[in-house]
């Protein structure tokens, strides 16, 4: 197997995470209480891994690799946050630095129930609410947000507090979809004190600012939960996934928490960690190697309606909230068809303890139509594959949202990176006789969905044949009409540029520039081009806040297609390590800015790529998945098509049938 | 049912076939030889078929529609080219015309093989082979090409032969690659008179022109046969989709070759013809009209290598040779999994006859994965649905070349029109010793595949809840930084623009422009927008050809992403009904510049998508599936998420298992 186990990357134990905390609990008086944020794996220094891989490929020693853990808490109902480097091979801190005023820890689940508690039973909040004249028995529901940047008293950790109700003629149901029923009244909370700080008002109307609250009127619910659909569906039919013969890939643990994978020539490792969710290392196809870490790194969710306080709404959903913190249990049967191995993950709770994350990962094989197919059209024969993949998915609920998440691996020697988005539109008030807003669509009778983008920026530690890597684009260039080099005026050429200096670099759809990622050192055999990958991927829209926004400041990979930027160790997190209520200033944007030499050195690539999301009504009460993939392909690092060993597609194998779904045979008489 | 069945939409049937050449070939002199190229249902006038449906849909009697044919035919071996619309009803000829000389007919396979056997026995193609001194017992194959145009000597219809050899080790192979073999001589024949008129010979250097011919030097073959591999995986182990109960779908007759298709609130009628293979016609959503008529128009396909005789290498693959006429008779088991039903098309002979094309349409449903999800994190109820997709699939072979073409329905009222680019590279000869070219890739020793796009024409004519309709489209506008309505720099909006006239539009990536078909006299209930349809098309570079070039002038609809015009009868084919060697001037940029009206009048949309194939060598020799997904989505057309009663995901319906993969329990102990 070309991708040996790596213990130094498996995740943290709940054995070591426990450790983590009590060394950290050890280190300060007695009585001292804490508010653990991360309690994760501190990756190894990259040269340390990639001595022991290289030591393993060659069968020499191995060298020992400390384990460390980086773990970050604040000392409880304080601002005092701090960061530290836990040695769990020592078992001893080797760093623990309190953290400037200005950076804060994430948000957290219960810290978010605790100010939603507080919230809801705050007199003022009462008071508030009480002006709403909201029906009788009406629950109402508080959900914390991450209360994002605008240079305006925000030093401080807040929490903005959205309101919501539950359908007040079912207002037992506990899932009931409150998004419906949002309400004007935003209140802040201190983080730390978990003190009132003021009641927002929303603007609900054509002005730019809150004009007050009116009183609620009667609505309709518009719930997701099948009991309360007028009828379900009932012409379905089951489609069922069978795998006679068991699945085509082998797992192995790595440790106690990570794994490897071999399925159709590929191998890797796989990670799992608060922040990012689900990491891939050590890449490998045929015993080559292509990347040493991929993980998604980031996404900012930056919301466009100016007015206060949404100006300020943009959450950064790996950094504010984690994808390994908010990973679904995946349960078999609902998130995927035929054969399922799950993963289970661990995270640290608030206590520092672990908190299990069971069936946070699901890896399964799919079908995916032919792969490749040719038809001799003198002798009629057909050869066909169908392509198979496999998936590795994690599905994230950030509150109303969910992203599904995944890896996919083909027998054509590629990697898609897919996110099919879905859940629940955030939904703000809107006054019930106005339709027409400039920043969203109404959705539902006095509910408006205001315009975002989802900007995702997945990191690819490339080591294509070995660390020294450069980035490069292909354009389709126009060759000038030339009587001797293009008389009839439609010839045109491909041009390869490098780019020399790391930096932020977009997509040109006017020439089709796409990137890879090249071995300059290692040639093709066949035409003597350096192998390469290339990068795939739809172009969105980019950042659409000024540049001296916040929005703009903070998200600091969102304004570039990809960034580049020389590999160094900790810069995994392209909008910065910290996220919530961030001043930018530490992301990929930072570090691409060092202007590093990037041509055949150890560089790292960040991929952007999302949508803009007007809101329309069918995206409510929950949006059908709108589905984005990012491919990275062989170019010319492959002698032929790789998966033209593919055995072909027969009936033997597939065992389909002929559907019995016509009165008689349809187009009989057959000629 | 919403669509009712319209047997005048009914593609004609063998015995209409062979009735329509009779009445031609009794309108001459006995004796008088014919070759056909087209017979065809000639479609009655939408004023006429929509008559009809609203008729079917009011209860009133339905108006009678006269039968009609669509002919083209030579006087066989002379270039006089007619075109005739024949009538069934009245058993006769209501126009025949003879076409201008620079106005032809397609290619046909018959003809394809016949100029291929004249000239490889042609004494001086045979002298001219000699000189590549092949090894003994070399099997030349030849290909008709499009001749193509550049206005130099190019009237009379023609035909450009490329010639390659099968693996002179197994020259015996009739299925052997002769694409890895091509050979640097090029015959150029008369179509009508079949002589030769010259012998090309094909640049393979540096030069721009061509410097003669060397002595071919042994090379290995590439094959993709699977008896030729060095082996064959075995590691992939089977996967099969059961349908216990049955299909999902319903299919009636509508004439002998006809159907009407329901499936989850669909329902549509589907047509086929020698040109545009599969159509679509009627198609509504539970009763509410969409579109009147989809089907793919035309695709270009332009090599980007100026040198002669590559400059003219066009291949207009609907135009030239047809959907219906290339397409393959698709094999249980091998192009689909599941149960499946086979739709069968005829088309004509040379001769007026007609010819099966059996099983050439699929037609299965298929998963595709998560179609919605919610997790309630406060209770940890997740609501998860599955996709399901209806799939029409066709499959055509052009020479080389594959496109794997389906129409997909889904659940949440959205079509999708995918297309798998697949099959084998066309493929010229290189000097041994030459790596690099500015105009292709090297995909085997002596082997160039030349750059190229494809650029596909899918025409839509809608019917969003009538035929009156507007084409729109929404952009994401920054809004400028201002102290009262946008004081933090990251406020934007949607501001949709109206198209007013016919004519050429663009997509913009800078602000997510998106087109929608709207229906601006039927409001939504609950938001009061217009209803619409967006389309969802991945942005592709345009023609790069230049606008004096003939590609340019030919590929009418290739230079931009969007055409709309007002709809006329018989505007079906966006390159002009008679591509094979056109000049231009007959296509939708012609019917487009009209510039009608077309705000609530009767539209039709062509969209324009594809890509800049820059060839790898994992293109070769049959390269896997490039996806491209175009998306018909609703647009504030429905009320809420249109799959919102699609019944929960649940094991007992799906009965996925675990996979027994791993040695032991992955992750445990679970926490």
């Amino acid at each position: 197997m070309a991708t040996a186990p790596i213990p130094a990357l498996s995740p943290l134990t709940s054995a070591e995470i426990s450790t983590c905390s009590s060394i950290i609990e050890a280190a300060f008086p007695p009585g001292t209480k804490f508010h653990f944020k991360f309690i994760m794996l501190q990756e190894p220094p990259k040269e340390t891994v990639v001595a022991f891989i290289n030591a393993n490929k060659e069968g020499k020693p191995r060298p020992s690799i400390e384990r460390l853990a980086f773990v970050a808490y604040y000392i409880k109902d304080t601002p005092l946050f701090h960061e530290a480097i836990v040695s769990l091979s020592q078992r001893k801190i080797l760093k623990n630095v309190r953290l400037p005023d200005d950076v804060h820890g994430c948000l957290d689940g219960p810290e978010q129930e605790e100010i939603e508690r507080i919230c809801l039973s705050h007199p003022d909040v009462q008071a508030a609410l009480a002006e709403l004249q909201l029906p009788p028995g009406a629950f109402v529901v508080g959900e914390a947000w991450m209360y994002g940047s605008d240079g305006i008293n925000d030093t401080t950790r807040q929490y903005q507090m959205y309101l919501y109700m539950r359908d007040p003629d079912n207002s037992t149901e506990p899932d009931s979809n409150h998004y419906a029923f949002p309400l004007p009244v935003s209140p802040v909370f201190d983080a730390t004190t978990k003190k009132l700080i003021r009641i927002d008002t929303l603007p609900t109307g054509t002005e730019f600012e809150a004009t007050g609250v009116k009183p609620w009127k009667p609505k309709p619910a518009n719930e997701y939960l099948p009991e309360c659909q007028e009828s379900l569906r009932t012409d379905i039919k089951p489609l069922r996934v069978i795998q006679p013969e068991g699945a085509s890939f082998k797992i192995s643990k790595v440790g106690e928490r990570g794994t490897t994978v071999e399925w159709q020539k590929w191998s890797f490792q796989t990670g799992f960690n608060q922040r990012e969710g689900l990491i891939l290392y050590n890449v490998h196809y045929d015993g080559r190697s292509l990347f040493y870490r991929m993980s998604l790194s980031e996404m900012s969710v930056p919301y466009g309606d100016p007015r206060m306080p949404y100006h300020r709404k943009a959450a950064f959903d790996l950094g504010d909230a984690g994808a390994g913190a908010t990973a679904n249990n995946l349960q078999l049967g609902c998130d995927c068809l035929g054969l399922i191995q799950y993963l289970d993950g661990v995270v640290c709770d608030a206590d520092g303890k672990p908190e299990a994350r069971n069936n946070c990962v699901c890896i399964h094989e799919q079908d995916s139509g032919i792969g490749w197919k040719h038809t001799n059209f003198r002798t009629n024969r057909a050869v066909v594959t169908r392509g198979r993949e496999l998936v590795l998915q994690t599905i994230l609920t950030l509150a109303n949202y969910e992203y599904i998440l995944a890896f996919v691996f083909n027998q054509a020697g590629e990697i898609h990176y897919e996110v099919r988005a879905t859940g629940i539109l955030n939904t703000q008030p809107i006054d019930d006789d106005l339709f027409e807003s400039a920043f969203g669509t109404v959705v539902h009778p006095g509910v408006l969905a205001a315009v975002h983008q989802h900007l995702f920026s997945l990191r690819v530690d490339p080591a294509i044949e070995g660390h020294a890597n450069r980035l490069v684009y292909d354009e389709a260039c126009t060759l000038p009409r030339d009587p001797a080099t293009n008389p009839h005026g439609m010839g045109y050429m491909v041009k390869e540029t490098v780019v020399d200096k790391s930096g932020g670099y977009d997509l040109d759809l006017a020439n089709s520039r796409t990137y890879k990622i090249q071995n300059a050192a290692v040639k093709n055999p066949i035409n003597k081009k350096s192998v390469a990958y290339k990068i795939q991927v739809p172009p969105v829209q980019l950042l659409i806040a000024d540049p001296e926004s916040y929005h703009h400041k903070r998200a600091e990979f969102a304004d570039h297609h990809i960034y580049v930027t020389k590999y160094q160790d900790d810069e995994l997190y392209a909008g910065g390590k910290y996220t919530n209520q961030s001043r930018g200033g530490t992301g990929v944007r930072s570090w691409a800015a060092r202007k590093d030499n990037i041509v055949d050195e150890d560089l790292v690539v960040f991929v952007q790529f999302g949508l803009n999301h007007i809101p329309r009504i069918e995206d409510f009460p929950v949006m059908p998945v709108e589905i984005i993939r990012v491919a990275f392909k062989p170019a010319n690092f492959f002698t032929k098509n790789p998966a033209i060993d593919v055995p072909p597609s027969t009936q033997n194998f597939n065992q389909s049938r002929l559907a019995q779904s016509l009165e008689g045979d349809c187009c009989a008489p057959r000629l």
